[in-house]
């Protein structure tokens, strides 16, 4: 079986509209290159009751749990203090981590708010932010990254090699213009029937004003099963008159 | 009190990675201007169980549920079963939305795939769709949405008029290039406990590849409220050496 894992983005900024998440897409693309599958994400707002509870929920029923914002020097940076008290743990100045970000700001600047940044729960282990010095951390299952994607992806890509991988998900595209789900459903259906080891999904999209064409997804651990459901997707849109393009549309 | 909402994505392509959501973003804006706050967003994949206990966790907890996706013509597209099943109905055709389809589609081309787009569940009302006339729908407090963000968006705004309204939110927001959010963490926070009816919150912001500032934003429903903290905040920026600019950074 894959590793199974779920993203929590803390963020009062994407609720109200301010910001649009990149995050998810990010941490879901890398998982899936790792063949571990992506269960769940959520976006909570800066709530310390909904934090605790969400991640308490959230890390019973999955592998791996990736929060994303609220670990900055602010007083709207809150995430620390509720992890610690998911975990029934204080959360308390890692020394290592306290004196790289002394050095990194300067004796003389490193005031309580920014000490903040080196509090993380007892028996949490740092995770390197390569951009900004003040870490992110591991406790549990639970990896506590940043909200500013840049720093969140470096933290990421540091996790990444010590996760259990699954087996890679295979995937092959084909798109074409002009074709139209409901033409393809029934004969798309009996693939997907044919092969109920993959997932076959169907995918509208769109470019400029109007409706473009389709794209045909077929995914699975089973190379063979993966190549011949996707041999006959494009012998289908031949079927149907439409001109298959392999890959994903632009 | 502001009326809440959730949002619920339906999509394995959001999970795998191959699509970027940019539905949350669209929904989050639109009930922001509305005054219905947020309370979360989730994403899920095409299963139906998931789906189905999602939606009725969800439906008891907020005022209104958006959700998107899967309402399409193929195989994977199972949301209209699952919300039928969520509310103990079935999922039958609506005669008015099969008419105008057949129409639209021909009456040689309104295949049984097609068909299903007709099929919503009983005690639904349509969700008029001005750009591929299949509907969505209203059941309850739910409301199911096209996935296509073209399509979700022209569903989205017949909804809006229809929703109970809640006093609109008011921001203000002041940015500052080489502002650092430790710098000014402690008064911020004095900002904050001063006006305990606004939300302050933080916001560092990149361009190109390096630390370029921070946006502070101030909001609430407390028109004089949020400008006197806006005031302090902008105070707090010149006192700090830095020179705030009004809005959000580009």
């Amino acid at each position: 079986m894959n590793p199974t894992a779920a993203i929590i983005i803390i963020g009062n900024e994407i609720l109200s509209g301010r910001t649009q998440d990149i995050n998810i897409n990010y941490i879901a693309k890398q998982l899936a290159i790792a063949g571990i599958k992506l269960k769940e994400a959520r976006v909570i707002p800066d709530d310390p009751k909904v934090i605790i509870n969400t991640v308490n929920e959230i890390r019973a029923a999955v592998d791996y749990v990736f929060t994303t914002g609220g670990i900055g020097p602010t007083h709207d940076d809150i995430t620390s203090d509720c992890i610690a008290e998911a975990f029934g743990v204080p959360n308390q100045i890692h020394q290592e981590s306290f004196q790289l970000l002394e050095e990194y700001i300067g004796k003389e600047n490193f005031n309580e708010a920014r000490q903040r940044m080196a509090h993380i729960p007892l028996g949490a282990t740092p995770i390197k932010n390569t951009i900004s010095v003040a870490p992110g951390y591991v406790i549990g299952n639970v990896y506590v990254m940043a909200g500013v994607p840049k720093i969140m992806q470096s933290m990421l890509d540091a996790i990444i090699p010590s996760l259990r991988h699954g087996a890679p998900i295979i995937s092959k595209t084909w798109y074409s213009y002009d074709a139209s789900e409901g033409k393809i459903a029934a004969d798309l259906n009996a693939i997907q029937n044919k092969f109920p080891q993959t997932d076959v999904g169907s995918y509208p999209f769109y470019q400029s004003e109007k409706y473009k064409g389709i794209a045909l997804v077929v995914k699975g651990q089973d190379q063979q099963a993966v190549e011949l459901a996707s041999q006959e997707i494009y012998n289908l849109f031949v079927r149907m008159g439409y001109q298959p393009t392999e890959g994903e549309p632009h």
